[in-house]
């Protein structure tokens, strides 16, 4: 049985914390924060008030309200009523082990402690757990109240029942977990990242691509694929009235044929890290970094909206077709 | 000085030469098509038929009309007076060859002749021209009338002024042509979509991931800011109020060493072609091949309607503070 889960902590109230924090409190749940640094509170509370704008966007759920934030600096009144715990504390292997061990005393036992870690696994986070069961990885993708993938990752000691209560948890918040069955390095979205900016980095070296095309290459060609649909649905649709199976057939050799023209580089060379901080600033040109957020920002906002609609029409005829 | 455009010529209307020819209508150009093959007319007007709705949802152009549709089974009809060719013909060397000499010697010298090859270079398949400086790989992502990239990519003997007018000309009409300054095998977009493709393909050989879990993993996480921005200008956004230099300083480090540690396959094993293809079937669900290019094709318009809009104020803001 699921634990029914009204509050929430945040451990850590940085920049990721604290879009945690605004996501818990626009779908109603009743949150405490803890962070021991030098105006944890007060920055805390200017994020969320700068998120809810974009959270009152996306839609609030009924009962939320930045009222329902809780600050502690101590982290056992924290966590003591925890029903949920998200921590996002920084990256350091002893300093994590610590708190893990730290969270573990203080917490009830049945309920779970999610990680933002990006760089850590929770194997070495929960291994001076007594309760390590219900330690698990729930890594967003920044800005966590704005973009919904969070990757759900055990270690070792992680019992199957929390993966499954920690994805039916963000599932049911909107979010959009999907489950990581191996501790790979980086997990699974930040290795795409950087699968694809290595190939652009190699272009841009070799003299193919300035950096303003490279990004053009991007977000007006497959990457305006990418906002509305994942790769194997497209190239499924790619196949045509043969769908996959004929993908599969015809297009796997150019594929491979490309897979092994890629470059292969393995560092930032000084040049070619120069040659982009020029051309990104060419490229933004006389737009500040607040402006390039707001373009990217309200077109995100809009772009989720599209996609939550369709997703909705999509389950209603399902639904309809089920009657 | 540039050429007018008025008369384009379509050699090859396939999919992608359908597509273009249904773009060049909506952006009121007179359009002449050629193809040998068996109904191509009746197949042509019938894509043009069914592009249009979309075409009437990204907006058409003064003079847009499908009237303004001639077809021929002579080539050299076709081309003498066109003041613009896109050849879309099968990818076959000695094929092309062969075409770029015939076309060349019928199409007037002062007309660009762009090939939306993607599978051969422009300097071999202008080998044989008379003119071959007016020959340029003007290669679009699928489908052309409603995907904005074009990879301009130069032949050994392409003159610069043909890159810069068909640049300009694809620009003229809405597209985002990129100029690709080497010969690369795939050209830019292709290689990105295998870079991209071949991290997924790894991480569900290696068990990591199931592929309805890889298709999350990019549609509701990082291809979602894809499908609004560029990855060099969206890593300048995060850099924080640092932009480029600070995440230069900071995030070249873990992204090399997620470089180090991606899959290095360059074949898809039978064992992951049978797991892509039963995993796509499972996430299709009871959703047709046209049911979900239905939903791919309407967030698609709804994500152009939003760019574009959004692009055009920031225009104005700039023309404004400029005044």
């Amino acid at each position: 049985m699921a634990k029914q889960i009204r509050n929430i902590a945040i451990v850590g109230t940085g920049v990721i914390g604290a879009s945690w924090a605004a996501l818990f409190l626009a779908r109603g749940f009743n949150v405490t924060a803890t962070d021991p640094g030098p105006n944890a509170e007060a920055n805390l509370r200017r994020f969320i008030d700068a998120a809810w704008k974009d959270l009152t966007v996306i839609g609030l759920s009924p009962n939320a309200s930045r009222d329902h934030l809780r600050f502690t600096l101590d982290m056992k009144e924290a966590l003591s009523d925890a029903d949920f715990v998200q921590e996002n504390g920084p990256e350091r292997q002893d300093f994590k082990i610590k708190l893990y061990a730290d969270m573990d005393d203080v917490t009830p036992q049945d309920s779970i402690i999610a990680s933002s870690s990006s760089g850590l696994t929770m194997s070495v986070m929960q291994s001076a757990c007594k309760y390590p069961e219900r330690c698990v990885i729930g890594h967003p993708f920044n800005p966590p109240h704005v973009v919904p993938l969070v990757e759900v990752v055990a270690g070792e000691k992680t019992s199957p029942h929390t993966v499954e209560e920690a994805i039916s948890f963000y599932a049911s918040i909107g979010k959009k977990p999907i489950h990581v069955r191996k501790e790979v390095v980086g997990h699974v979205a930040n290795r795409l990242q950087a699968a694809l900016y290595r190939e652009i980095v190699y272009l841009i070296e070799q003299g193919v691509l300035d950096v303003a095309d490279s990004d053009t290459a991007v977000c007006w060609g497959p990457g305006l694929r990418w906002g509305v649909m994942g790769p194997n649905l497209l190239f499924h649709l790619g196949g045509g009235q043969g769908g996959m199976q004929h993908f599969l057939g015809q297009f796997t050799g150019p594929l491979a044929a490309w897979w092994k023209d890629l470059g292969k580089i393995t560092e930032f060379s000084p040049e070619v890290k120069q040659t982009l901080l020029e051309g990104v600033l060419k490229e933004a040109g006389n737009r500040s970094i607040e402006e390039l957020e707001r373009e990217r920002d309200s077109m995100l906002l809009e772009l989720l909206a599209t996609r939550t609609k369709d997703e909705k029409a999509a389950q209603e005829a399902i639904a309809s077709a089920a009657r």
